[in-house]
């Protein structure tokens, strides 16, 4: 491809409402353009980049015996009242209706689609197990587009869906596809953690979530320093403490404080937040007598709600009190002390003696406060997010945190849309049976963006082979006003194309400097550099974007070394 | 590909609501499935099928230098009303709000978006012309959808739009896509016609329609038995008959006649069609002092409102009188005697002499008419539709009239977009100058039901090889029962995976009958079947779907032999 016939695009200022590198570099590089909140056109150079992953996922989907299909965009609502889902999903969903009035939406996924599809088609034992999947433009109507395709509403996604009869079937397909996941991960050059995650509200048995490492990540991954053990943070278990509690050796004793500021309450106190406990009041759920229950978690930690949701004793959905309103106290004087419903201790808040928490009175707290002595507890739990440095709870290493990008989920979704929407076969013995099913997710256009994240520097995308836009770029210098440049560059050109790489050929009549910054932004990871001074000895400039070594090459010599470079 | 891995989902019996042959098959066959009205899910097959046209379409704009990009499917209403098409637009414009409540619309086409990226992105006539194109999901909301995806709401379209400083250069890049169009269908194996079409009320200078002769159609096509014209029939000139009109040899009488209907009316008269003539009363343009304008077309001829609107007499837009309500005369008594606006008479009305024609007056007709006589003419001209047998325009051959399936439409669009929206780039001379544009479809989606159309059968499809879901087919006869029948079998199909034909081995247990009229229903060209009988000599049976053919082989002949019939 000839620059000159290319629609480039490149633009020198940072656009001021990209927040994020990737989105900043890929309108800088001209591989989008925004036409509305949320909503981009991929010019000639991004789409190139996004087909490439599409390429890897549809390669690595077709190996593990995935069927394409192609299912519509927009989708009629009785499906999705059928499912329960019309009226459970929030204003993510973008509902129309037709000229003709009848209800219909923009698809964020396809569960109803497949299942109704399945439900049709499919009837013995025999056509199972049966993954089908697409790649599809979404569209989820996001309340704050940000971050360019990071979290656009309408995406490219790749998902899946496999049906079974039994469990061990549908573990078998999880697994492949886990498997799957990892190689196209793999392939495209990505620093990922497969990691635990939350099955929520979704319902379902099993789920692992895919993140790409980086710190404009919007999750926060756990993971051990010692093993391949990764976990969203809400998800990662806090294990209890070793040993036994230490001895009281306090009395507890009752002091006036100032504020209502946590770490502000704490230092005229001489206590460390390592050496306190705050409390949370929530609702409790029918299995208990009481109104409440009193959560407690050391100071320096976090109460993680998921956790907590799924204790017997804590109503669902998990409704924090507001004590402000409810008992005119404010939360951070909540106390043990004489509380009278379920104490629900984090392990680490209970392994401690002589500690300091609040007085159940505005402006109160105690100091020297022992379990058992002064305060009881119902259940030693675990409630609290893991912190870095905590021991991994798979038994080897500690846990460190990082940011991640969300990029694909896997999902075993069990009977939940099989029952509601009567999905089911004969099986063997003739008798009709309710499928099992998982779904797949891969995030299509938000790997650009990602990949762009862990490859870039300060001068632009440091695109890795398989995914630059073009493999190679000849950079001729002044080419209009020498002939052996030109015509070194023009026969260059024709040998890498015959030779089937993917070439640019910077023609346009720019500066030398326009040319090379424009290059290294777009991030074109093999670039040749014709110029007279090196043609006198016959020889031309090879550099790697990424390393940044110039070598020079005889022009005999170049298409082998691209070669060799991309193999 | 396994058929017991595969989702097949044949149909024995022809859906009821489906009208077309092509709609009848990709249902029996499982290439689609019907999801509500007019929105389909393409199955593993169909979509095979799907992709291998986007193939030659994506190739054949790659090779005119068109850079691929991707726009959103959903658009913002305000560069609608930029361009003004969000009040033109009738209601299969979807238009709907998203959460914030803002306009929005499903995308029909996106010479909106394509403008709105060109007037930012380019920005001098270096960087012209530029041709973009897309290949992606739209919607339309017909009012009635049929036909499967012949006409379905959401369909798949390849839409190109070009960007020129001059005329001169437009005409060359609708040049080179009529050429590629041509590549397009002649590669794809389909009888078509490029066709001179309507400009209409969408404005611009040049049109071509490209349609699949199918009596499916929805269109008439009229095309020389002795040249490459064709044009849709509603713009095919009538040429004025040769010769002198006769002199007239009778006189004007007056008969009372019985009903309104035409035909019945002139038979008690002994009067053919082609010797009587029928006028429709229309609102005259400003041009005129009239009220309205007189047309006359030969009773047997059909009156072309295309054609009518055009001539300055007439208002645009056209409104036929409706002389039951305005004059309480039924239009079948309207008479070109004593009328007093001008009479606009069709060239082959204008010849005859001696003629019928109603008399101004309910329940009564004239005979031996005659112009300028009896009746004036205020100018003879061309109204009518061609009728099979009409001189052809182009000067050679005569007109034959088939049904045609719009499949392509190319366009030159001038500046209407680009005045609306201000696209424009600096010239050479450093002004500013308003672009001219080009915009071609091709409707991709809609192709793989003409070709059906073309390539069927009364078995099921006869697919060409370079659309076929797969190039070859090996059916076992009672694998489960013969272990020779299996071996050999497997031994083919691996053979032929590993010269990369695309075949399918049809390893499900059923009866050899179930599987060729499967097989012959889902359209494979090239049939392999191993059966014990033939394996006594070393032999298998090939079979050409087509042709029907059948030939006994050598199994080391056959992948030789299928490789051959592929090339």
């Amino acid at each position: 491809m000839r620059s000159s016939q290319y629609l480039l695009s490149t633009l020198k200022e940072t656009p001021s409402d990209a927040e994020v590198v990737s989105h900043q570099l890929m309108l800088r590089a001209g591989m989008i353009r925004k036409v509305a909140a949320g909503l981009y056109t991929w010019t000639p150079s991004g789409l190139r980049v996004l087909r490439k992953v599409e390429k890897v996922v549809r390669e690595e989907m077709q190996s593990i015996d995935a069927l394409e299909i192609l299912m519509p965009m927009v989708q009629p609502a009785d499906l999705w009242q059928e499912s329960g889902r019309w009226d459970d999903y929030g204003p993510e969903l973008l509902r129309l209706k037709d000229r003709h009035q009848r209800d219909f939406l923009l698809g964020p996924t396809h569960e109803e689609i497949i299942s109704e599809l399945v439900r049709k088609e499919v009837s013995s034992y025999k056509q199972l197990p049966l993954t089908l999947f697409q790649i599809q433009t979404k569209f989820r109507d996001e309340i704050r587009p940000r971050f360019g395709v990071m979290r656009a509403r309408e995406f490219v996604m790749k998902d899946a869906y496999s049906f079974h009869l039994t469990q061990e079937s549908l573990q078998q397909s999880y697994d492949q596809m886990y498997a799957a996941y990892c190689r196209i991960f793999e392939r495209l050059g990505l620093d990922y953690r497969p990691v635990i995650a939350d099955t929520g509200s979704i319902g379902g048995n099993s789920s692992h979530e895919f993140h790409v490492l980086a710190s404009s990540g919007e999750d926060d991954i756990a993971f051990s320093d010692g093993s391949d053990y990764a976990a969203n943070v809400e998800m990662a278990e806090a294990l209890p403490p070793k040993g036994e509690r230490a001895t009281p050796a306090m009395d507890k004793q009752e002091h006036q404080v100032k504020g209502d500021e946590l770490a502000a309450l704490l230092q005229p106190l001489s206590v460390e937040a390592q050496q306190a406990v705050k409390c949370f009041l929530v609702e409790a759920s029918d299995s208990v007598e009481a109104e409440y229950v009193l959560l407690v978690v050391r100071a320096d930690h976090e109460l993680n709600s998921v956790k907590a949701e799924k204790l017997e004793q804590v109503a669902s959905p998990f409704n924090l009190v507001d004590s402000y309103t409810t008992h005119e106290l404010h939360n951070v004087f909540l106390s043990p002390v004489d509380f009278s419903g379920p104490i629900m201790v984090d392990h680490a808040a209970a392994q401690l003696s002589d500690f300091a928490c609040g007085a159940g009175r505005n402006g109160v707290w105690f100091t020297g406060v022992n379990w058992q002595r002064d305060a009881k507890i119902t259940e030693a739990v675990d409630i609290r997010n893991v912190i870095e440095g905590d021991p991994s709870p798979c038994g080897q290493g500690y846990l460190k945190i990082a940011r991640g990008i969300e990029v694909g989920h896997i999902f075993q979704l069990g009977k939940k849309y099989s029952n509601a929407m009567k999905v089911g076969v004969l099986s063997e013995t003739g008798k009709h049976e309710t499928l099992t099913m998982g779904c797949y997710g891969i995030g299509v256009s938000r790997i650009v963006a990602a990949a762009i994240e862990q490859h870039h520097d300060d001068r632009g995308i440091c695109w890795p082979d398989n995914l630059a836009p073009f493999q190679a770029v000849i950079i001729p210098m002044n080419m209009h006003k020498s002939a052996r440049v030109q015509e070194t560059a023009e026969k260059l050109y024709q040998q890498l194309k015959d030779q089937g790489v993917e070439v640019l050929f910077d023609d346009r009549k720019e500066r030398p400097g326009v040319m090379f910054s424009d290059m290294e932004l777009v991030g074109i990871p093999h670039q040749i550099v014709v110029g007279e001074r090196n043609l006198d000895e016959g020889m031309v400039e090879y550099q790697a974007r990424k390393a940044g070594d110039k070598v020079k090459l005889k022009i005999e010599q170049v298409a082998s070394h691209i070669k060799d470079a991309l193999s």
